[in-house]
């Protein structure tokens, strides 16, 4: 199958098959929630640019569960009262990223329990597996994520959400060193911008897995798997 | 304190020194040994553009034990018998970076506990502090890094070394997400090439910390500290 | 103050005032939920004994709270559909315990999200803090409670709860690995009878920390602290 | 095959034989070295007990060996200077032990990188692996135990070696909590004096695995598994 190498598309040597294999692997769609994607100047931490894969996510996960892979939906969700954040140690983003895209008005209210800036905007269906309690970058951090995968048994993971150059970026990194083989799809994930969200690619398909479109990856789990997950 | 976001040098606002502070700091020098840096064509995962930091690492090093900082030098090591990676999981980057490198031929050799590619390039002092075992990509991995932070009492990390665009990288989010402030040293750290380095870094003052020049993190302390560390 | 050594109750030495201080301390209440108090015979995971300290931990959080004392209420939940224990690798409680009570016919519902059985029997205050998930035996594991103390700043915590052989004794290794300095009290935590919960008792007096009774702690508290938290 | 339920020994039910198969299996030998065995009055962490362990946690490595299963034998190491003990963020039973068994002169050597008392009292055989850096209670904290376990693809693992009430249990506990199906060997274990032992043992026939005579075991093993490890 094709993946991404720094930047540019090549048919992968058949060694990566253990990394696309349609057996135990699980998908893990990363803050794909009000919080980074309403279009309400009260959006406590835009990611704009991700707006466009919600559809496609949708679509992805639509096929993943016909073809039996369970798919988690993460978010990030923070103690009403801000022990866990800015009354704790604030996160470093709160402090740095203000830097580059000017000040955040209402982030304080970021991924507040029990607010609508943790509802999900992807389509979450019965028997998805919903991972709460991200309260940093990583998808692994302080969560569940790494029990639930070893209860599923899962030995890879195809990530997709926000944002490519940090969540998606740390997770993938993660779950690398904790032994599972990664998979990023390049058109379900975005970044703060083209640049970092290309960079982020290039780093991951360098150390940590595989890029690839989600198509080419859907084409070759049929081709192996004819829709029977071992 | 001046320091870059994304890739302009700026003047910091004032609620960086908790970022930029000598108090409970600690200097983390990642992976500066023979098997990254040696010129040898035996070496096992060569990173050859990181030759150019050891001098300035040392030089950092004396300047900051000098203050009082402890500096931690973390290293890979992998028992040999190759259990942890290549009779195990191999590790991703074993894959994948040959894509883009093109083959490693010894890369089988690499970072095995009691072979010279263990050996530090960088000058460690009696006092310094050695992780040994970090054995994928975060220097928090599976190591007992955070134990010894805590043990430390440490609030903020220092990082330099290699690879910028993967094992720093990685070991700043890590830091970050566990609550320590981190400060990544532009011109102690080297990354796969400019590209990617240049990102990484980028992506590092968005969203995890600082990304600073030594000489001015030095002239922040001294003026600062005046030399006593609380 | 005093506290139980082995079986003995004894004045203990000037140097345990670092595990009795009253700042940096946290209530940490271990599972006081309905799905092991409750009398209705489809309890899940019953531990009668455990009714018996309920008002005594009411009693406790109050002038915890007082005091300034931040209270955290620890409970296990599973997500619904089994996937965490019963249908992933199920918890060795379900196999063992049997061996010792007999059958529990309604052990398949322990814990489950959203069920009656997750709801705390023990007072919940405004300003407590909960912490969800736990799913094995270590209020640890896999939750965020070590963020939480993190952000808290905790250096102390003060355990009750049940049961003292196992969850409580299991939390109170891992606070102590952890750097945090633990008392358990005796008269606010059950086991599952008289001779294992002494026991336990006894294992954590000679390995992990202080054993006392909450009468003694808060007599402590209120002589050296005079009501003020630093 | 047989086990022991809270102190009787009983048969053991069919659904054991996940817990007691040898596929997947790892042997654990815990802290059986110098700092714990020495009969020289500087021991600096004395448990005379588990002197009586030593030939035959032997014997069943040789037997578990021949059978293919991996032995591991973990080792508590601190870095000399103290940093991750007496001078960091003391050990709990640094202070709490010598309320118990009076002071303990030399236990500030204990466990130190590069002393004698770090030296293995029992066989290491060439292809055994070691488990270093133990600094707490558990031997999951802070090592790469769990790391390893994962790339070994272990499911199942058989405890033994010292202190069945502290250290011993704690692990026990936390492979439990991890996932790993447990055994502990009555016989190859010892404890801080009878009474806890037998309580510990108690506990994890109650809460964690199985508890067994070595002999039991292995003439399960050699039963079932007739010499071929899948």
């Amino acid at each position: 199958m094709e993946g991404y190498v720094y930047t540019v598309k090549r048919q992968l040597p058949p060694r990566f098959a253990e990394f696309v294999s349609l057996a135990h692997t699980v998908a893990i769609s990363i803050d794909l929630h009000r919080g980074h994607l309403s279009e309400d100047p009260d959006c406590p931490c835009p990611a704009p640019r991700a707006r466009d894969v919600v559809e496609g996510v949708n679509r992805f996960h639509v096929a993943a569960r016909r073809l039996g892979v369970p798919v988690i939906h993460v978010r990030s969700t923070l103690r009403a009262g801000g022990v866990d954040d800015v009354n704790g140690v604030p996160s470093a983003w709160r402090i740095t990223f203000p830097l580059h895209v000017g000040d955040i008005p209402n982030a304080g209210a970021h991924a507040l329990a029990g607010s609508r800036w943790t509802e999900f905007v992807t389509e979450v269906a019965p028997g998805d597996l919903i991972v709460d309690g991200k309260k940093r970058l990583s998808a692994f951090y302080p969560t569940d994520l790494d029990f639930l995968l070893r209860n599923l048994g899962a030995k890879r993971v195809v990530l997709t959400g926000c944002m490519t150059d940090c969540c998606v970026l740390n997770t993938a990194f993660d779950a690398s060193n904790l032994g599972y083989r990664v998979t990023v799809l390049a058109d379900l994930v975005r970044g703060t911008d083209e640049t970092l969200e290309a960079a982020a690619l290039a780093m991951i398909s360098l150390h940590i897995g595989v890029v690839a479109d989600s198509g080419d990856l859907l084409a070759e789990w049929r081709r192996a798997g004819a829709g029977v997950r071992p």
